[in-house]
């Protein structure tokens, strides 16, 4: 158990709850393994993944559509620990609508990706963000109470854009041209619902996968960059 | 057991026996979830995946310099299939080295990368390849039988050249500039050693991480891709 003002100690193996979707998991791993500061394959991180495709979708499920994936994630989430992992994350921010569920069902620590998220760009100083998240995100608040607690004001758009939003989302997940998505979030970026940001905040994990550094607006936080940081944090590296 | 002219039963997951290095296999996977004909998230092939990068140096040990990665090399494998995979790949080809005994150890079926490689280089009509790989690869043949077999003449480089491949691998592997390694692929592969091929052999699983499709001479072909269109035929997709 963990004593106050004491570091958790170091993990031996980052597990990883993935598959939600594909894409963002595959991106995650990567930037993982370009963001490790390692001069040679043993310095990388231990990595155990399990990705669950066939679980119904959290996004129907959500949208009150369709049965729930809550029994897949706890098996994958059961299968990592049994591996071996002692550090879970799971790069997806939708699927943090079952984190309490997976967490009370497993004995290893899981990260909370919107939390870590949060405090990272209350640390960057930014008052007031613009969300680009998954639908069932912005109606469940799954940055909304992270953000209540780091002092943020979350911005969100209006139902009409939203549901724009959310077809470049599955456009993604389709495999369909990144440019033009890439394009489409620039617009969506800057419409009226987001005047007055301070930054913008890819809060779904899709979006860093095709959405380039260069092409974001300045600045722009990234979900799954500030879930590496935070696992290469946890597992002791330097980080800038 | 197969039977002579029975395709094999399509496998439920796929094992990744990874972090040889992890930039190669973080690219493997991103190259899987970006090939596989998917429409949505349920539609990818169920991935569990064990990194080990803790394992003793294959290159150093395969060079004679120490303690062999075999027993972590078996204990991955075996993770893999106590989690559910019923197909394993290794992302890298000097890990090649040991398949048999890996295979051995395991009860399911490992893919050989080397010999899926050149099946598609001679399907192709490639008849003398130019192979870029580690210096153990080369050194123990792990394509040449493959070449042999398939009636593929294989090019490797002389030993200076081959040496400062080696470096160039290396390099990459410790997150160096991906544009200059590029360059250097380049300026190797039209070197003295390669004239008279007919293609390029992208051999080690780290360089097509960091050469862009687009700066490659035609044709080259690429292991990982390779590995990916293996797997994806295995799990019943339509290939182009």
């Amino acid at each position: 158990m963990a004593s106050f003002g004491k570091p958790p100690p170091i993990p031996t193996r980052l597990g990883i709850l993935g598959g939600f979707g594909s894409l963002a998991t595959a991106h995650f791993y990567y930037r993982l393994v370009e963001l490790t500061p390692a001069a040679e394959d043993a310095e990388h991180v231990p990595v155990t993944m399990v990705t669950e495709p066939s679980a119904p979708s959290r996004l129907e499920h959500l949208a009150g559509l369709g049965p729930t994936p809550l029994p897949h994630l706890i098996q994958a989430a059961s299968t990592l620990v049994h591996a071996g992992a002692d550090l879970l994350v799971i790069p997806s921010a939708t699927c943090h609508a079952y984190y309490d569920d997976i967490a009370r069902a497993v004995p290893a620590p899981i990260l909370h990706l919107p939390s870590l998220v949060m405090q990272a760009v209350a640390a960057g100083g930014v008052r007031r963000i613009a969300l680009l998240a998954t639908t069932p995100t912005v109606q469940l608040g799954l940055y909304r109470a992270p953000a209540d607690r780091a002092a943020v004001t979350l911005l969100t758009p209006d139902p009409a854009t939203q549901a724009h939003l959310m077809t470049v989302i599955q456009q993604i997940k389709a495999g369909h041209d990144p440019q033009s998505a890439q394009r489409r979030l620039t617009e969506l970026a800057g419409e009226r619902w987001a005047h007055g940001a301070d930054a913008l905040l890819l809060g779904c994990t899709e979006l860093p996968a095709v959405y380039a550094h260069a092409a974001r607006p300045s600045p722009t936080f990234d979900a799954t960059d500030e879930l590496v940081h935070a696992v290469l944090h946890r597992f002791g590296y330097p980080i800038g």
